[in-house]
């Protein structure tokens, strides 16, 4: 490797001057690298592997400061897990330290981006003019023909991808490789009277052996794709998957992840975190809570996960932004028209609260969908 | 399994008023299990299946409420990951919401606590009536030789433990194979020259089987322990470890974790995250930032974090408060006073910086330690 390549990070610091941020900055590129006192750190490995301050100035608000920090890319090793040391490890321990940027270019072959992406997907489904619609399996508890026979309902009412619950894994209640074969065969036989078959994504989520055990059972069931939740796995774990054959389209869960997003002077922005770093992580779909559900991210949030998970700059293929979360179906028009035609739509509960009952509801959001541009 | 077993979780929530806090109460129990507006769940799932909320009262401070969840253990599925889904996957995205604690007692059989713990470590030591010391081989960027040198004055100076930097994986300035087995000559070289042998824990954290592959390189080679940091690694991997022959004493490193337990209207109180649940992960040591020294935790934290890796009511082995991130080597004697026997001090950067070299470093900061009681 060329010792003088570098990566750069943008960090947003709260601090009460210039001079204070300053000293910010340089404290966080020292403790990211060689994390030494300054004056005990060979000469040879100030020049070589420590970050430097690169910008630090005032950003708008009063106490805000931005700052970017180049680091050395050999100290990452080529390693992702180590990256995300290097960016965010020893000083999320700090107070007022929140990333927003990340120099993706320099790391292109440290995170492997999509393996198929938003292209891929739509040619593997044969749909290229219109957004996507998805609904949930749930809920936990259900055995696997209660399941599979809301599979079928789903299925024939013709949406195109059912995704586990993400608290689906291997319960008593619903064993995984059973529930894969027999959601899968539910859906064949709507395919078989409908001329559609819908996309199925079990959810691999498990402990360290388990998550690929279910992976390698997905594969070999011809299941479409997996659901991961990263922040459970490790987040490794898409990069790992995509060295197997064939890859299955991974949609990425953002459970037990709220931590590194809700603090406005802490930890990542979201469309950092679910956008641009998910994106690098390999998601092919990026399922986050959307605006006026049940959680707290704004319209505004939202729009900058799905500007970062589409945008053209970067070196990784587009993912697919997924807003769930409690999206009503009566209001899919609405978030149609403001997120436009790269987007899975993502509803659960509320299409099992159809008084119709939940073929009916989904017939009626697959309408909604297909009826786009 | 008996379905009817059940296992706690007690949050503190921010909300302004009691009605508010049980509505919020009641989300979560919902949120974390069925994950469905309640009147699309079913009467039987309702049951067995979803969480109830056993207590919802003010919590001293004005708009602070604490409350206790059930859960149903079934849920659950035996497994690690999915047991930290419920406690804190999709409310980790609601504001408002902290941890406090979790009934670990029925959780023993989900997560395994440390293999060796405090009592295990000092027989493996034979050291049973001090504090241990500890040291980080630093920096990244340094030649194995260069690693090794500083491993033989450390061992040489006498401290009991040296462990891998966090930031050292497998970089082409020290890979990983030949870091071990040359630092652990120089050890062996000095334990020659004073008769005792410092114990080594290389850093073996990285992407996915990479992990597997360096804790597999240890063992083979002997190396006393191993450096881990579970939060990049995925949460399940010390228990994974623990299925392997022989079992390596394991050291948690908190890098990448602190948003869970910097805010304090969200997440996990500090004392709950790296005490009781990385003692629950199985980790025999865990590194936390000590008072006083570049990180923000009171020593209140720390004391919170040392009680509950040590006290005696958790069905786990005990497991050794680790405390580091700029201790002065000058103040070691006040908290060997404040922490007493059963810690591992860490001191690294502040070793480094003595005029005398590293060997004399070490020797004063062993003599205090072999001082106590």
């Amino acid at each position: 490797m060329d010792n003088s390549q570098r990566f750069s990070v943008h960090y947003l610091i709260t601090a009460r001057s210039g001079s204070e941020a300053v000293k910010l900055a340089e404290d966080i590129a020292i403790e990211q690298t060689a994390e030494m006192p300054p004056d005990a750190i060979p000469e040879s490995i100030r020049q070589s592997s420590t970050g430097k301050v690169v910008i630090c100035k005032q950003a708008g608000k009063k106490n805000l400061y931005e700052t970017v920090i180049s680091y050395p890319l050999a100290v990452a090793g080529d390693e992702l897990s180590q990256c995300l040391n290097m960016i965010f490890g020893n000083i999320s321990l700090k107070p007022g330290i929140r990333i927003s940027g990340i120099g993706w270019h320099s790391l292109d072959r440290i995170f492997p981006g999509p393996y198929w992406g938003i292209g891929g997907i739509r040619d593997k489904l044969n749909i290229h003019h219109r957004p996507l619609s998805c609904s949930a399996l749930k809920p936990v508890g259900l055995s696997n023909s209660q399941l599979a026979n809301r599979c079928y309902q789903m299925a024939k009412g013709g949406v195109d991808i059912i995704k586990d619950d993400h608290g689906l894994v291997n319960q008593s209640s619903a064993p995984f490789h059973d529930r894969v074969v027999t959601c899968m065969a539910a859906i064949e036989k709507a395919a078989d009277e409908t001329g559609k078959r819908t996309a199925y994504f079990p959810n691999i989520t498990g402990d360290c052996f388990d998550t690929w055990r279910r992976y390698e059972i997905a594969q070999s069931l011809g299941a479409f794709g997996v659901l991961i939740s990263p922040q459970l796995t490790g987040m490794s774990i898409i990069k790992s998957l995509q060295d197997t054959d064939p890859v299955l389209p991974a949609m990425a869960h953002p459970t037990f992840s709220g931590s590194f997003v809700m603090n406005k002077e802490h930890g990542f922005t979201p469309s950092l975190y679910y956008g641009d770093l998910w994106r690098a992580l390999g998601a092919d779909s990026v399922i986050y809570p959307n605006s006026g559900g049940r959680f707290s991210f704004t319209e505004n949030d939202c729009e900058g996960i799905n500007n970062a998970l589409r945008q053209d700059t970067s070196p990784f293929r587009k993912s697919f932004p997924t807003p769930g979360g409690g999206i009503q179906r009566e209001s899919i028009g609405k978030w149609i028209d403001r997120y436009g035609k790269d987007t899975i739509f993502l509803i659960g509960g509320s299409l099992y609260q159809h008084k119709g009952g939940l073929e009916v509801a989904v017939r009626e959001f697959q309408d909604e969908i297909e009826d786009y541009g």
